[in-house]
């Protein structure tokens, strides 16, 4: 599969820009309004980062931590003076700061899948220690980027020339090493001419649709249209949509997908409409010890989240409300389930077990 | 069918006031925050009022207008010193000021209807259509709060005891001459003990049902939890909701109800999940001179209140937004249609034509 896809046009926002002496994050509570990079020189300035969301996204917290571990190996040799010759020593010491990262956004998959691979780079390296934690934050952060591209061209080989999508929450650049999952596919739908129009739920309550996926593709040259949550099954009644596009935080062995809170009823809706519906996520994502979507806890947080935008309170004094973070799409209204790997079309048990099972 | 509703306790807020001489609006603009009420002494404030959404809510702007008529009957009398006698020189004097009011919310079904009901008192009054036209504001008024307290028990009467429902927008005394249309069948079923939990999804963009629904509940002591719009599917899968209850904007000859936007997405959510969807609106509500609701245009607003929350924008400058106000759930989707005249089970166009038709 031929790669023609211009990325100096459809590839240009980096959320991590490691500098050589610090990890440097774009500061995405402050998007749309300032572009600023927050600099961070150790992995307790990282693991803070990560919880105050100034870096979000499962794939973009992951490569974080990453990078995290090394500016960790460093304030241990600046407390050491460069003492520690073993790598099993290292890993002794580290082993705090990797829980401390780990803590920081204990229910992102790729956080703890990334800071396991920092484990394992400790646990087969010499004296060169500091090299192998270096090259596998490097290779975490590179082969992200490359799976978001090859994602991008799979994807994008299902939808029809002159198509529309619609996507929820971000997904984007700003959630991954760069080009992003289901925006990847978005970005190279587009690139190819496939994709004509392209909307963005604004993703209440946090509003990651309104306040950075449109905004991280006008970046990129690439109009998208904002819509209310609310206003989906109307839009795909116009005919204006023939895929709805989404990320993922976890896909279980049958394929059934948890993700943003509110992706379940766009599937619900793409159904009854008759417009197909993908999922974008590398196959890091996939747990196939997790049977199905049952299995899944939605985690819930505060309230509060509801009952104002910014600084303007919405709701009275004493409501109450309910704000689950995650809701879970099952997989018989998933048209395509797609990882750098390839693509599982109509995924189920046995057609995930075929792909990806041992 | 005996009504055993304490309406002391679940009817206690009145958007409109006639204090005699003046008209007081409830200004929905401000709630939940400041409790306000604007005196209109003017037909002229009145169209003001409705334009600027003070007042808000099909028939709460039929029955403001109505008022307006008045105060414009008491204009002309002050202009002329009283001197008009003849009921059809007054409607010619007055036919200007229904127009102007007729204007200030050109969608809304009820305003015409009630400005027409105000030109057919006239027509058949003599000297004395002062009166006529006082006491047919006063029907108006009172009959709208008739309706919605029979339609609150006829609706009710569908619902198993121990049942919870999820509304949207605000149907309730806010946009009525009280009691409101779906929010009056919650609250009888409250009353009657039949509902034990309610969820209200917030109605983006205006956000109806995060600033007035909950807030009008809570006045009447009724306990309601607050979604985003984006978690109704996710929170019928758990199981906790029975019914969904919504209003109306305009029930076509075929049932097809035109209602806010996200409306169809929920009825869509419901019939994947085995919930009941209820559709409440007094018989003025129904169209039977509109086939289907695809002969419905859908109004589109102002992008921008896609782009802000309140003082707080919330989108990059340039970011291009759809939307659209109301959306169609079509009769299949919908279990009943409740008005004051009685229930429509399963409405098609041939049950509502035995039920509406003349």
């Amino acid at each position: 599969m031929p790669d023609t896809i211009d990325y100096a046009r459809y590839d240009r926002i980096r959320p991590i820009r490691w500098t050589g002496d610090a990890l440097e994050l774009l500061d995405q509570r402050k998007l749309p309004f300032a572009v600023e990079y927050v600099p961070c020189r150790t992995s307790g300035a990282v693991a803070v980062a990560i919880h105050a969301l100034i870096v979000r996204g499962a794939p973009a917290i992951g490569i974080a931590a990453a990078w995290g571990v090394v500016l960790a190996a460093r304030e241990l040799d600046a407390a050491t003076g460069g003492g520690i010759a073993a790598a099993a020593e290292a890993a002794e010491r580290l082993e705090p700061v990797m829980q401390q990262l780990n803590a920081a956004r204990p229910t992102a998959v790729n956080l703890a899948w990334a800071l396991q691979r920092m484990r394992r780079a400790l646990s087969v390296a010499g004296e060169d220690w500091r090299t192998a934690l270096f090259r596998e934050a490097k290779a975490i952060e590179s082969e992200d980027l490359a799976a978001n591209r090859k994602m991008g061209r799979l994807g994008a080989q299902l939808i029809a020339n002159g198509s529309g999508v619609l996507t929820h929450c971000n997904t984007g650049s700003l959630a991954t090493a760069g080009f992003g999952t289901a925006l990847g596919v978005i970005r190279a739908g587009v690139a190819q001419g496939r994709i004509e129009r392209v909307y963005a739920g604004e993703t209440r309550p946090w509003l990651q649709g309104a306040r950075l996926t449109v905004w991280e593709l006008q970046q990129d040259g690439i109009d998208a249209t904002l819509i209310a949550d609310a206003a989906a099954s109307h839009l795909m009644k116009t005919g204006q949509v023939q895929w709805v596009i989404v990320g993922a935080d976890r896909i279980c062995a049958n394929g059934d997908t948890a993700n943003k809170i509110g992706t379940y009823q766009l599937a619900i809706a793409a159904r009854y409409h008759g417009v197909k519906f993908m999922v974008v996520a590398p196959s890091s994502t996939v747990d196939m010890a997790t049977a199905n979507g049952g299995k899944i806890e939605i985690e819930e947080r505060d309230p509060a989240e509801l009952l104002a935008v910014g600084a303007t309170r919405t709701v009275a004094e004493g409501i109450r409300a309910w704000n689950p973070v995650f809701d879970v799409t099952p997989s018989e209204l998933i048209d395509a389930i797609v990882t750098e790997r390839g693509v599982v079309e109509r995924p189920n048990r046995v057609s995930m077990q075929t792909f990806f099972g041992h």
